[in-house]
């Protein structure tokens, strides 16, 4: 099947139309014709050769969704016809511990949604800057929400279940106080999907501007954290936090807004590593630091199910392809409120 | 109480004998004639201004056993002549959530045995390296070992609740593969506990030297951390991992040791931060690093009642107090199986 799709030759070349192939449907897979893909801050690291290894030509793109065109002979839970999404796993063993465990995102034999090793041409795999993507059931997730949300939708099936598993890991619920550190793309889903669990949301920012449209996400307050004396008033008060910032900072600031016993959880990944955090801050008050990696399948459909019952869906600018590099810009400058979301019929334009 | 200790005038000055004076016994305190006193690696840091605000003169020494000489009239859990220890913590505030839950090593006003404020002369705590000590009975441990054993006690105090204290809140048992990071004062004892507590236990070294020795400490496996080949092989198959050092040393390769959610706890308090961990190291298998503070009065109680059923004790050297200067050089050598121990009675001498 020969395709249109978006991608780079290089890493420092723009994005630019090309064609890809993807593989007939075997037994076990679903062909979906891609509706829309949201924009990753990990697709621009990707595509440019900020993270190792980034193979080329790189098609980015993990927050797919769309509509199955085709079933293989085995598949019994999709039919042609159905809303459904695919995240930043397209494959992996299914056969080891973390497998076993539906975390297939702690599979070592993990298949990332792009520059993953595959059997597939051309020997790695091509994301959802495309017009149709072919993956094995398993990995393929159900969305209820109504149509007219689907371009909205994309976005949680990498910024939804990234925030959305530590939430739920680390036990956040009623009677917590919570900090979202970074209203992004995937720090605002943080906002809404806490605040949906039934805790105190604080909404961490550096940027005073932000504050009326985090309270309009559902914080419940909003602490400016370049406001040491602001900083101040909340030392040892939060259950947990949950740090979505992408480019390296202090972490210490927030350790000692950590009650004893909290825990703070990274979720996104730096080019390079953060200043080394000093180790009484941890030591003081028995104190965490975690990663968390998106999340893995079972957790992903429970993730959709829980926003499609509730309403919520990513707040988006919806783009058309050709628009790729300037909206990488504007990402990387936090011009985005909060995510970029490809409409994939631009592609056939 | 006029008695004889052994301090430092200044960071740069050797340690010699002193005068200090102690408070006549409150209602609730214990009088103390100290029999034995722990060489914590804490002493020489804080005795040395290696971490901030040494007040000087400089009495270090928070592992303290020896015999009840006075009570308070209120005191109804000790009586003179009792065998009993102090650890790290000579009070705290007795009422937050910290102190209710037992915790009072988490306690905000925590007073520790040394160089923490106090309205006693001259203003701070003067520790252990001295004759006798007065301290609220609340912080006084109840010692069930055979007297003859009792300067082998002594590093249970700080060494042996600072190991204990982290493998029961991360809940090591059978099962278990633990890793313990640097074989000293504390690691000799986080060896002992976690075999004791039945898991399968890996001590994780510099030195090929050590490797009979942690064997014999009750290590079922010793890893040569610098044998990048002995570690690949360890690779993702650790529950935990206490890391003990207290120099600065690069924990990426710790990390890679651990399972999905697998923690690294540090115990030990370097003075400069070790250098910052790869955030996905943390990230792709969920992994935490985590500090641990010592531990609350009554798990310091289950701990020495832990041993002493078990009849588990420190390695140590006994020396003169005049020989602590000798000893210090000596510790930042490693040069020492496993803890050097003062011997008291060589105050009066």
């Amino acid at each position: 099947m020969n395709i249109i799709a978006y991608g780079a030759h290089a890493g420092d070349q723009p994005l630019e139309p090309m064609r890809i192939t993807r593989r007939a449907p075997g037994v076990h897979d679903v062909q979906i014709e891609i509706a829309y893909c949201g924009v990753c801050h990990s697709d621009l690291h990707q595509v440019r050769s900020e993270w190792a290894g980034t193979l080329y030509p790189c098609v980015p793109g993990h927050e797919i969704v769309g509509r199955v065109s085709a079933v293989g002979a085995q598949v019994s839970g999709f039919k042609p016809g159905d809303l459904v999404g695919i995240g930043c796993i397209v494959d992996s063993c299914k056969h080891c511990e973390e497998c076993d465990a539906g975390l297939e995102n702690y599979c070592d034999h993990r298949v990332d949604t792009y520059n993953s090793p595959t059997s597939d041409a051309p020997g790695y795999t091509l994301g959802g800057y495309s017009q149709q993507i072919v993956v094995h059931e398993r990995y393929v997730l159900r969305i209820r929400h109504p149509e007219a949300q689907l371009a909205t939708v994309a976005p949680l099936l990498c910024a939804g279940i990234t925030t959305y598993s530590p939430l739920r890991h680390w036990k956040v619920g009623p009677g917590h106080k919570v900090g979202v550190v970074g209203i992004g793309g995937l720090g605002h889903m943080g906002i809404k999907l806490a605040h949906a669990m039934g805790a105190r949301v604080v909404a961490l920012t550096t940027s005073e501007s932000k504050r009326e449209a985090a309270l309009a996400l559902g914080a419940n307050e909003v602490v400016v954290s370049r406001n040491a004396d602001e900083m101040a008033g909340h030392a040892g008060s939060f259950d947990f936090i949950l740090d979505t910032v992408a480019a390296p900072h202090d972490l210490d600031p927030f350790f000692k807004l950590l009650k004893r016993d909290g825990t703070m959880t990274l979720v996104g990944a730096p080019a390079t590593p953060h200043p080394s955090p000093q180790v009484f801050s941890l030591i003081m008050k028995r104190r965490s630091l975690a990663g968390s990696l998106t999340g893995g399948i079972p957790e992903t459909q429970e993730m959709l199910d829980f926003c499609a019952d509730r309403g919520i869906v990513a707040d988006i600018e919806l783009i058309r392809a050709e628009e790729i590099n300037t909206a990488y810009e504007r990402m990387l400058k936090g011009d985005v409120k909060y995510r970029f979301v490809i409409d994939n019929a631009s592609l056939a334009a």
